[in-house]
């Protein structure tokens, strides 16, 4: 007897039929001798409905507020799904974030796990009842409603497999696992059976959208093995893992495009100053990350830098810039948003010299500029003009995931 | 400065525009200086939609996870509503049963209010905030969401006033008061300014849908000011009070009708049986009301009893005293579903026999046969042929109520 985590998004609940199938596929993994806690998001158009009601009667309607309409969204999947494997014979419970005892920071809309409490949990467990679970929010410790922000069922559900100590956290989506790229790019990407969470936060981070950032992030603090699978055609999906030996031999993982990206140029800087550490401090004021960051010297003398920010940074910064010009000492600034980064992930990357030599010649040969590079223990990085994203993708999947290499 | 708790109903958030006009009315009642806590039921139409997706996974879905699911009607009404007030600039927070501390008993659907704290609600009130609290809901002593059953939204506005000793309980609707008959039968009738909970009581039990009998018996017992008043166009509506003095000099506050009503009749019974007793016991143990009882002695010397029941205890009545037919010693059972109840509701109705004698020969000048009477300290009732209902109605309203008689 195992006990399994498993959590289903909008689109797996999105209709009452859905929901049907969601509960003969609990309850045939209780029928399998396997304890099953579920965790539930909002009935997909749920939450978009609600928030047009709230930004109806306030543009930018109160947070705390906004939360409590929000968390009706799972209340309702959660009661639901309840009724439909109690209609299937079998014992099932819903239960709240504050009935679970989920407590959380009171930063409303994207509030953090501090604690859940498993006195209650552990009890509908041992009277063999199906536990089903809100996702996506919690309490704070005024008892406040709270929500956890975007990917934030899937954060409860790996929180809840944490302090369950679960065999598994299963995450049941629209697709069947994680692939070696976009298959929507590239139709020949193929489903990894097992991915290290490393590579799966790289990928998170460089722009695959199967997994939020923050819950496999949550994962990997907790070594919870989880495991992305669909829940129109559950097979065994794609398992995050946390085996050192892999570490060892290096390989690819996957290949992950971003358009969310825009390149910044500060030009003509004065050498004698900090430029760029006067840029740095004035972003990480606005919480603005920076990449990529590179720099040119002119026969002047003077210093170019450039670097990326997020999409939605870009008029931020822009404006945080052209304030401070004099103040930096530079003489202007220039962005550029019709951009894309294109990305290789893997472990061992970075101790593989031949990996990244493939990387660079394949770009080269298909007349792809690179405008950025970056590189860590497990990526290597390229800016490049948007309308090469496909063509690099495809070019760089070819290299690493061609017949002969697999 | 006063404090006032302000309960609306379905009709009265049914939309964002009646969202908004609410937090209207809300606002002003504290810009004239007073506190004021608001109770919301579910937007109307809401609670439909919810208990459709429901039945569609079950026709009879678990009573726990139903009130589960019920209860996020509320909790949409109270977010919108705070919402709508803080954009006004003014400070609103909601609560939902269990911030409140509402506990309930733990009848799934149809809980009641054992206890509700105070603490919290006194702690935003002192902050000087708008507390807007979810109706109809509560929690049990283990945390589970009970739901307090039809009208319950009234009961946890009158139940929250009782213990805060509010000035008032105001309940806004989509009528502007209790009126001395229901006016689509009779347009001539007239708003009562003030009327003893004795008959409100009375009127709410004999067929008056202005306000719901377990709230008006939850304000008769903490004496709560209540006030019936029209969310659309609030004015003076209509008071509830406990005040004696009216108690003496008799009247009569308004002619109530109800069609749910069905005539049973139980003939051929044995004298030397008490019968009667047999077939109250048996209903009592299905809690089953019988009333406006009369027994008919026949030549044979065998008794005929007939009674009324509850429509919807009709078809259940008649299995239960058909398949005791022997049991009770009876020949047979009949029972006929045409047929109403009018009552004339007043205090000291019964110590005024030209009350009664009004009563009884304005229906018989009309040629309205009574099948049935009975009668209390402060009603009048007589179950008629259905169809002579209206005209009932309006004959009593004419009788009581002429120009002439103000």
């Amino acid at each position: 007897m195992a006990l399994f985590v498993q959590k289903f998004g909008g689109t797996s609940v999105g209709s009452l039929e859905r929901i049907e199938a969601v509960a003969d596929l609990v309850v045939k993994t209780t029928q399998q001798g396997h304890q099953v806690v579920v965790v539930l998001s909002a009935m997909s158009g749920e939450t978009n409905r609600l928030i047009e009601m709230a930004t109806q009667l306030d543009a930018r309607p109160n947070s705390r507020e906004l939360d409590v309409l929000m968390t009706t969204g799972e209340q309702v999947s959660v009661a639901l799904l309840a009724m439909a494997i109690i209609k299937r014979g079998h014992s099932a419970i819903s239960l709240l974030a504050d009935q679970v005892g989920i407590r959380t920071t009171n930063h409303f809309g994207k509030a953090r796990i501090e604690h859940i409490q498993t006195a209650r949990l552990q009890q509908e467990l041992e009277h063999n009842r199906i536990a089903i679970i809100t996702g996506f929010q919690g309490r704070d410790y005024e008892g406040n409603i709270t929500t956890l922000g975007r990917g934030g069922t899937d954060t409860t559900a790996v929180e809840l497999a944490a302090v369950l100590k679960a065999d598994e956290c299963q995450i049941f989506t629209d697709v069947d696992g994680v692939y070696t790229t976009d298959p929507r790019i590239e139709s020949k990407a193929k489903r990894l059976s097992h991915i290290t969470c490393a590579e799966m936060l790289a990928l998170a981070s460089l722009g695959a959208k199967v997994l939020h950032l923050r819950s496999v992030e949550a994962a990997g603090r907790y070594k919870v093995p989880l495991r992305v699978l669909s829940s129109f055609s559950p097979d065994t999906g794609t398992l995050i893992t946390y085996e050192e030996e892999l570490i060892g031999h290096s390989r690819i993982a996957g290949i992950a495009a971003s358009r969310n990206e825009v390149e910044i140029k500060v030009l003509g800087c004065e050498q004698s100053f900090s430029c760029l550490g006067e840029i740095k401090a004035l972003c990480a004021e606005q919480q603005i990350e920076i990449d990529m960051i590179a720099q040119t010297h002119q026969h002047s003398g003077k210093i170019d830098y450039a670097f990326t920010v997020q999409s939605n940074d870009h008029l931020q910064v822009i404006e945080i810039l052209q304030s401070n010009l004099r103040y930096i000492r530079a003489h202007s600034v220039e962005s550029n948003a019709n951009v894309a980064k294109v990305s290789a992930v893997g472990v061992g990357i970075k101790s593989n010299c031949e990996v990244s030599n493939q990387f660079f010649s394949a770009l080269t040969q298909e007349g792809i500029k690179t405008l950025l590079v970056s590189s860590s223990e497990i990526k290597v990085s390229v800016l490049v003009e948007e309308k090469y994203l496909e063509l690099a993708v495809r070019t760089l999947h070819a290299t690493f995931f061609s017949e002969s290499t697999e």
